[in-house]
């Protein structure tokens, strides 16, 4: 399934994460994915409680057939007012985006909204633990950002600067993620090592 | 607009929100809109960064028109794998659930779910702030409910206890949620008075 923002989506049900499982590199899954799948791993593990939230839709038209279930006829998607994954970790609050690119020298900052930013800085403001894990699909890469070097970019790029963050700037103010076999995206090993 | 659980649903849109400032009792507005509209006023104050989770929906077909945002033309509704609302408070985590009842001797167990159950004790385990608001529509009056004081409720439910929360133990062991102009449902007083 194809959505608007042109990301391809993949449904995860029991028998793809069985597949994945067998796979010993990060190649093919979506970031989304992966993330989702490290999820469940935390949760099931006693380690964390994160979800994703929900993709927002505007709900226009319900159809209520006889015997069966409601069917939205009509709905649009929405802007998200937020980032796309938080919850408790070791009693702290973690609020994240995930973004992908097919970059190789830079993470464009258009990939990221401004309502996404604000959301960003009240998190940091009320002292919870905030951040963007981007992933370079050309260096097989995924790496945790701190929010506040994000915002920070951000800033430089609204006062005229560079409209992207340089690969080799991530490389030395991120942390790599780890790829473990079920936690294909181990970011609370980073989050461990940077704010813990 | 009818959900399946046979809730109703107002949309809300900028001009109801003005038009509830002016009302000066609860009575009317649901539940979930009074919490929303509290929220809003939470975040615009810097007092707490808390949103309701999107409904959570499936999608199956999506329809792209030349020219036009992108048509949801087939959906359905999901359960939801967690509780509505979360986010974070003076550094805590916050995780709740909100629920309203005409019912006006009891609050009936039926209306929540087993995996909301599930994910309120992983919440606690974290060491997360978790509780339901409870609204009793007949008495205009809303509760903060502890999640732990639910758990033991819902337990006994299990072991073939009663179905319900007798509306006077809800009285006894609950935070009265207070009523205020601009936080209709001020929920975070009772959240200071029980978690800090």
């Amino acid at each position: 399934m194809n959505y608007p923002n042109g990301q391809q989506k993949v449904t995860t049900n029991h028998v793809v994460q069985k597949q994945d499982n067998r796979m010993f590199s990060n190649r093919g899954m979506s970031l989304e994915d992966d993330i989702n799948a490290t999820n469940e791993f935390y949760l099931e593990t006693n380690q964390a409680v994160i979800h994703k939230k929900p993709t927002p839709v505007q709900i226009v038209n319900v159809h209520y057939p006889k015997r069966s279930a409601a069917v939205i006829t009509e709905a649009y998607f929405k802007q998200a007012s937020t980032t796309d994954y938080n919850g408790i970790y070791k009693g702290k609050y973690i609020d994240f985006e995930a973004k992908e690119t097919k970059n190789k020298t830079s993470f464009p900052l258009a990939n990221i909204h401004e309502h996404q930013i604000n959301h960003m800085q009240k998190v940091i403001d009320q002292q919870g633990i905030c951040f963007m894990l981007i992933r370079f699909t050309a260096h097989d890469e995924t790496y945790l950002l701190d929010a506040k070097a994000l915002l920070t970019f951000w800033n430089l790029k609204q006062d005229g600067g560079k409209k992207s963050i340089p690969y080799d700037m991530i490389r030395n103010q991120s942390q790599l993620i780890p790829f473990h076999y079920q936690k294909r995206v181990d970011y609370l090993a980073a989050v461990d090592k940077l704010y813990f």
